[in-house]
């Protein structure tokens, strides 16, 4: 390590990102101390943002020892490969066993396809693509409480078994949407009937430490407050 | 290693994807047997290829050892966590340093953004989308010239300097896509004078022995064919 300053860890960021709230998640699950530096208008992006993601430009990005890092998932994999676990009783994000490995890697990618259908819910209400929407998410709830099922040993608190892996911190980073995109769609996205299994998970996942200080960084009254100002200033709707 | 069909190594693709040409790449660079399935008709898909990405339905699938992996990004990971290098003058496709890893997946990912582009070129043929395929695609390069220049110290072979890495492998199975591209849309992929490096690692990359041999698998002249045969039985295109 270098100078203070050469050994710093900088996230740059959106509060309400779910792509950061995953970042901030997994540096408090490895125990490191970061600067958390808010990018405040996506409208007119900071000279740093524009310097440290020039291919994409877009947040979040890690800035390790000056270095900076893109894509919140590859972002993951290296907070993983960079820091061991903070004590004995935690564990890698990402599974030893190579084929466990791209299970991981395969369906933390998997979750990132809610992504659009989030933002069809929070830009057209009401309408058709909010119900394209709706249709998508609940598509891939479907396929990931088969996933939990299937491929993860349903029945152990987390996608990881007994303590979170890389799945764990990629999905439970969309909580913090939830019961905005439910308020405005109308509509549950977790359902205990239809999805047992990922609702016991998600009761779960958020009592584990490192996903309840990350999701706290985004709270849902917060969110649904700004989702209304962002639809009325920037989308020029109004409910 | 259980019985000799538990420990084989299928590759189920078709044999233009570029991606399915990567897998098969990266075997011959560890020196991997397999046994290659083409899946013969993707509007007609095999049980084998829907067990065994039951999710997104798409080749190319690795089965090693009677286990699916899906998609190719992943699966050039899984090879390389999986076989050591085959000799010591070969190294893994992925670079020890975890910042350099990192630099690995996100460009070998942008890679990737070259795709929906070739499919405008390919099925589009003249037309508006033809022409955002081609600047879609220029710009990628323009970005690529620009990666290999600043981040992988352009002036060395490969990406992965003086040995070929998860970017080498990931790009160069594009090639063999190059020829058709150009000759469909009447434009110039790799411009010497626009892209020196890009095209003086083009030259030397399909020159290393596990490229050359996966390239050989999609030759160019039987690719133009193909996509005209597809043009015209598949979106009744005449040209």
């Amino acid at each position: 390590m270098g100078s203070a300053d050469e050994s710093s860890v900088k996230v740059l960021s959106v509060w309400r990102s779910m792509f950061g709230v995953r970042i901030l998640m997994a540096l408090k699950e490895k125990g490191v101390e970061y600067e958390y530096i808010e990018e405040a208008d996506l409208r007119s992006k900071s000279q740093l943002l524009l310097e440290s993601n020039p291919v994409h430009k877009k947040v979040p990005v890690l800035i390790h020892n000056g270095k900076p890092l893109c894509e919140s998932l590859l972002i993951l994999h290296y907070i993983d490969e960079t820091w061991p676990p903070k004590s004995a009783h935690h564990k890698p994000l990402l599974p030893h066993d190579p084929y466990q490995r791209s299970l991981a890697r395969f369906w933390s990618g998997y979750v990132d396809k809610m992504y659009d259908a989030c933002l069809l819910i929070a830009k057209n209400y009401p309408g058709e693509l909010m119900e394209q929407g709706k249709s998508a998410i609940r598509e891939c709830i479907t396929t990931l409480e088969g996933a939990l099922r299937d491929s993860f040993g349903g029945g152990q608190p987390y996608f990881g078994g007994s303590h979170i892996n890389l799945v764990d911190v990629a999905l439970s980073s969309y909580l913090c949407w939830f019961e905005t995109l439910e308020a405005l769609g109308s509509f549950k996205v977790l359902d205990e009937n239809t999805c047992p299994l990922l609702s016991a998970w998600a009761k779960a996942v958020v009592e584990h430490p490192s996903v309840k200080a990350g999701l706290a960084t985004a709270p849902s009254k917060k969110m649904l407050e700004s989702m209304y100002c962002i639809r009325k200033n920037v989308f020029g709707l109004v409910d």
